[in-house]
């Protein structure tokens, strides 16, 4: 159920609670990780597998804001929703439905920590109602968007995002 | 850990969940029911624990809305906070945070049933992310805020919302 090499995310369920936990090290401040997050140009460049096209729909970040977008493949297209209910300093906790399966919410907490020799972890969190929820989730191929996605996310560091 | 009386509300923690689960009937239908837990002159009247004074700060009634209020007795005031995620005909999907614990995010699910002899069932689920935090709000005296809301709800249903 979890991976550990370095270039890949920890995905881990844990066993008492419907949740997943992610794991991933970047080469990164905390700032920079939530600008690459939150920047809808930024974050339109990484998230998600590899050959998908992101285009945002909706995107107010503040606290109790929404979003949305929109991402494309081969003329099929999935769309994502959600609001930020809380933007701190380190931290991102959001609500998160994929529109294929509307009734199903997830709240993500997604938190970055600065790394005693430099760099950042990041650890996010996906909190389902039911572990049947959460056990379709694991099951879905999403290790596949998480770690192309991360990739991306660490040439898109590489490139500059400021701060 | 749950009660069963006519008038009260049967509060219920799932043994395998970190849910409370609610459960209440109404002389309403489903849609005086949502009117009443989505209008904010109606809410107002009726949330929380008697002698409360709710005032509502920000309330955008729509998929990925906002919503505030703040609840005064004797000079000190509290703070709710959350986004509206999804408003369906006879189900809302919310965060919920008390401002004095900002990490502390629960995701709730409130669904309005029709009974077949009349009235309604109120379905509601709180999902918090661990379950010492769940037993927090089992133990914080929450029923007394929860069957006094839901008496000066009845009340104002028998004064009538329309719908």
């Amino acid at each position: 159920m979890s991976t550990t090499t370095k270039a890949e995310a920890t995905i881990t369920a844990d066993e008492k609670l419907p949740v997943i936990r992610i794991s991933r090290d970047f080469d990164a401040t905390p700032a920079q990780l939530m600008r690459a997050h939150l920047d809808p140009d930024l974050f339109a460049r990484w998230v998600g597998p590899d050959g998908m096209d992101t285009k945002i729909d909706v995107w107010d970040v503040r606290d109790g804001g929404s979003w949305r977008y929109v991402a494309g493949r081969d003329g099929e297209e999935y769309g994502f929703r959600g609001c930020f209910h809380r933007i701190g300093a380190d931290v991102i906790v959001q609500t998160f439905t994929w529109e294929g399966m509307p009734d199903d919410v997830s709240l993500e907490t997604i938190r970055f920590e600065a790394l005693p020799g430099g760099g950042t972890r990041l650890h996010a969190q996906s909190l389902c109602d039911s572990f049947e929820g959460r056990d379709a989730w694991l099951r879905s191929g999403m290790e596949v968007g998480v770690n192309q996605g991360y990739a991306k996310l660490d040439r898109v560091l590489a490139d500059g995002v400021g701060a």
